[in-house]
């Protein structure tokens, strides 16, 4: 396993950050404050550049790349927001980058990716075996691999968003974050412990993809079947070793949030907040409503990771009557 | 006539405001910039407090009342945003509020209004004389009227709006204001006079509802019929004595945007910019586009009016295959 990330890298990525990553707003809303009784505030990386906090990460993991290394590339695995990021990021600092998508990604990802200047390799996601085909087309170009959160550059990254927030609101005395693979959640409690110590982290995620909270209460990492959700950038099925190591050490539990829930969050991020954030940036505010942690009286932290959806699915899932959950 | 306010007069509700209404966030968007080819500046009074920048104007305008005058309270007439800002300002100020509006006004408006506990009182458009009924209670009851536009407390509290924009953006070139009764665009001129004396300045109004445009060449206040356009926060038939007068004095001149432009526009800030903008609030941003001026290379000032829109509807409009224009 790799070193464990502290808040001094935090601090560096924000520093290699400045200038080319939006400082999000930290939005407020007097209705949500009324409906939770708590001082809630919004750190709103669906602002971010390319629609979520990913941008972080990746920008911070590529800017660290020797000569050598940027010459010869970055390759990941992603179909998701990781695969814009990761181009993105590579188009800025003049990397060439390959991005490892199954064959039905929807098209719109895949034609973003390719937008920002990356090459995309598709495979049949019941037929190849994707850590197998990245690590292979990685030796072959001699191509380093960025993976989408188990990474401690990757970890320091995303825990900016949260440095910003602590910046801006001040103490907290809970925060909760929405939880997928664990980057942001990790790097986020790296920022959280360093400038709130007496915080309580809060990981969100699906319900029906549950293996956070199961692996923290069992104490190893549990890996569960691809979760149905509509939460898609946090279908992941095991958390990563460094990640896991920083849940266990520094958050306080992580709660779940149904889909029902997640459109609830999403309407009244669209109408009372006049916001688009995606299903799995609806995660966090969903947890503090529902996850049965009482914050009223409190100063809550509310990390909203993107706001990356498609906009016909989004209208679907706001206009109500015709709400469609997968 | 009243007497035209001046920038004094902005300043002296900025400080009022201090503390009431929201310092919102100036957004801005790379795709948005190399769509013009130009640096944009976009002023978000959608994330204004009651969704729109109509709060400003109206707590101004019931926080210079008399005593005599709080306790009797304010009547007001609007089906729309002026309706709602003035309901909470006199929320908060303790106010009275009365306001009227046509009984077919949409349920959700009414509700929203009551909701802040001002008492609404309907008429049949058909039928009744608003002015005459509104005057009338006025008398009735010793209530003072501030009407939506044309009242020197409005425009100064509106013009708050780009004094912020301006205080955060520093110098811009040109600077965009969706144009109904002209409140917005002629508090925004008498900032924008005294910050940026070289920026040239751009009503945008529904092309269907071009009064203000007629009005400028005209040299005189032109009045016309309702207008079909989903810009119902632009659908008024004639702008104010004083809104007409400073536009006259400060404004460049008035460009307008089609229904689909204005879709188009409600469109990129939704998929590109993660925001809801109500179809009047898009015509900045439309008229920046596709108003005929060329903006290329310049800093670009867009204030975007407000963000309250059904989301029913909004999901039509932005769902792009089903958009019913009306």
């Amino acid at each position: 396993m790799q070193d464990i990330p502290t808040y001094a890298d935090v601090e560096a990525a924000a520093e290699r950050l400045q200038g080319h990553a939006h400082r999000t707003p930290v939005m407020r809303s007097r209705t949500a404050d009324a409906l939770l009784g708590a001082q809630l505030f919004f750190k709103a990386e669906n602002f971010q550049r390319m629609g979520a906090f990913k941008f972080r990460g990746a920008f911070n993991a590529l800017s660290r790349f020797t000569p050598e290394q940027r010459k010869r590339g970055v390759i990941t695995f992603s179909s998701g927001n990781h695969a814009q990021a990761t181009a993105l990021a590579a188009r800025i600092l003049e990397i060439p980058a390959l991005i490892v998508m199954p064959e039905d990604a929807p098209a719109a990802k895949a034609a973003a990716t390719r937008g920002y200047g990356a090459e995309v390799v598709t495979y049949n996601r019941y037929e190849a075996n994707r850590e197998e085909l990245t690590s292979r087309l990685a030796a072959e170009r001699g191509m380093t691999l960025i993976p989408p959160y188990d990474h401690a550059d990757i970890i320091a990254g995303q825990g900016t968003a949260a440095k910003e927030l602590f910046e801006e609101a001040g103490e907290l005395d809970y925060f909760f974050v929405c939880l997928g693979g664990g980057g942001l959640l990790s790097g986020c409690a790296l920022a959280a412990r360093a400038l709130a110590p007496n915080c309580k982290i809060y990981g969100v995620e699906p319900e029906a993809g549950d293996d956070g909270r199961q692996s923290l209460l069992k104490g190893e990492r549990v890996k569960i079947e691809v979760p149905r959700t509509i939460a898609d950038g946090a279908q992941t099925q095991e958390l990563g070793e460094l990640t896991f190591a920083i849940l266990q050490r520094d958050v306080t539990a992580v709660v779940t949030a149904t889909d029902a829930q997640l459109v609830e969050a999403m309407r009244f991020y669209a109408e009372r907040m006049k916001m688009v954030v995606e299903p799995t940036g609806c995660l966090s505010f969903a947890g503090a409503r529902h996850g049965g942690i009482d914050v009223r009286g409190a100063r809550v932290g509310i990390l909203i990771s993107g706001g990356n959806v498609d906009l016909t699915r989004f209208a679907e899932l706001v206009a109500g009557s015709s709400a469609r959950l997968s």
